[in-house]
């Protein structure tokens, strides 16, 4: 726990987000919450909506004025996390990815930079590896090349902090997930798979051929390592950590967990292939010891964050709809 | 030299875009030429404009529609060179290299995904590797952290081909250049001492401390290269190859160079420290073995090709008003 300070969160409704936004809250800190709700939920933060310490602005960052009025210089940090993370259907709609996580991560800079907020946090992705020549892949592992329109677009947002931080002396925490499992997911696999046995207990549709190996890791335990990159002392403009954990389950592997929690037994239909979709990246597991090397530990397997968000989602079936 | 086919050409009326044209045309290729001639010059394609198999089109690529009714499915390739190429200012206008690198290249990829154009070719950078831990630096080294917004916008243009070469299935040919010289050649070092000593031979102010090691590339050589690696045989959808010298000079070496051309001896003040600019990269050397395996190799050393460049200028000295 640090001293308690002013922090602007966009993303704030977003899964991610509003976890973090209820973290800084109870740890006493000042929290402005940005999000335009095309993703975002607002009950998400209804909890923090009773906390005087806690204002909301529905704005869309897209638009480059978007934070004048609300970020000032009295922020310490800001945590941009407002993304479109949407990873598989990015070639629906490949501008979407150029606007939502590289153009807003522009404007978000030029706002900072015009009232002279110095520090921020980004969200960026594993995806950003490609399909890595290294696994588990470290943060300086060999130059990849980009294989989705959402790795492209982060690793853009990343360059440019990278750049503004060298260029106009901000400091920047960059954050590369791997999947995020827990209270408040909204969308990804396990959502996917809920809702259709929902629908029919009988059969579920899997794309690929279930042998997709990814790691996912607890919301709660993301946001905790989000702190402490944040409040790590350190000589760099820029730090980048890969956040996860030690081990990766495959796509079947996690349908067990499902299954088992829903207490179903459905025939399991594979489109075949070892990708789920193009882009599809058949193995992630990062390198996550230069966290773990600044005193960050999870706090559970990623079969319990299977297992806690199937009990959410049933909790809350309204996401489902 | 391979069947003639049609190519269009972006940055057309450029430093390196109008050598490529003029050698395209040679070939007896058909070249569509596109620039904004914001930086380009018209001059430069009076070759050109000569040849029936030329046309020039003054378009901005940064309306989305520029390429409409331009590019049609009978290019066999875009050679997308149009850019900001300025590295040393990107921090007075930050949203340039966003836009004409970054924004522009998107258009350029949705336009062809339009007409169902497979090929394209691109002008990156070597400084996309920022302040590289590995020298000579090799295409894989380890993942860079950007220090340049040029630096940074490039790397977002490369990502985003690599993601339209994964989900659309196109071909790409990177190319990371280290500074070319030579015929043409209109900003950079060289014109500015060049510029400098036509105004006041007695001193010469230098950025920095003159020791930064920096390598160039004659764009004889430049386009030679270009052209082995867009007809090089490959299965990758993404072929990514860095454009160097085995040598590099520092400032100070260059300057030597010029000052014989120009057989003057100035006083040498210099503005110290071991960059020249924030951002700037006291150390450029590419490691350029993937290129000399595929059967490239230069004809110019750094100094001759600085040796050109100079008598080039001098010859052409409405270049530097």
């Amino acid at each position: 726990m640090s001293e308690p300070v002013k922090i602007l969160v966009t993303g704030a409704a977003g899964f991610i987000g509003s976890n973090l936004v209820d973290r800084l809250l109870a740890e006493g800190n000042i929290v402005l919450g940005v999000d335009n709700l095309s993703t975002g939920r607002r009950e998400f933060l209804a909890d923090a909506d009773k906390n005087s310490n806690f204002r909301f602005f529905e704005r869309d960052l897209l638009d480059e004025k978007a934070l004048h009025g609300i970020l000032s210089e009295e922020v310490d940090t800001v945590v941009h996390l407002a993304a479109n993370a949407d990873v598989r259907d990015g070639l629906k709609h490949p501008r979407k990815d150029l606007e939502q996580n590289t153009i807003v991560t522009w404007n978000v800079l030029e706002a900072m930079r015009r009232v002279n907020v110095r520090k921020i946090a980004f969200s960026s992705t594993g995806s950003v590896y490609g399909e890595a020549q290294k696994i588990p892949t470290p943060e300086d592992c060999p130059f990849p090349v980009q294989t989705s329109l959402y790795g492209a677009s982060k690793l853009a947002g990343e360059s440019l902090i990278s750049a503004y931080a060298e260029g106009y002396d901000l400091q920047a925490s960059i954050f590369r997930f791997v999947s995020i499992l827990g209270e408040r997911y909204t969308h990804g696999h396990v959502i996917d798979f809920v809702r259709s046995l929902y629908r029919d207990t009988s059969k579920l549709r899997v794309l690929g051929d279930g042998s997709q190996r990814k790691s996912y890791l607890y919301v709660g335990d993301c946001v905790n390592a989000m702190l402490t990159i944040m409040r790590h002392k350190t000589k760099n403009k820029v730090e980048v950590f890969n956040l996860g954990t030690d081990e990766y389950v495959n796509v079947n592997q996690s349908i067990d967990v499902i299954c088992e929690e829903l207490k179903v037994e459905p025939k399991r239909m594979y489109t075949g292939g070892d990708r789920g979709w193009i882009g599809d990246n058949p193995f992630i597991f990062l390198d996550c010891s230069k966290l773990r090397k600044i005193g960050w530990k999870p706090t559970r397997s990623i079969r319990d964050s299977v297992r806690t968000t199937v009990r959410y989602l049933q909790k809350n079936d309204w996401l489902m709809q």
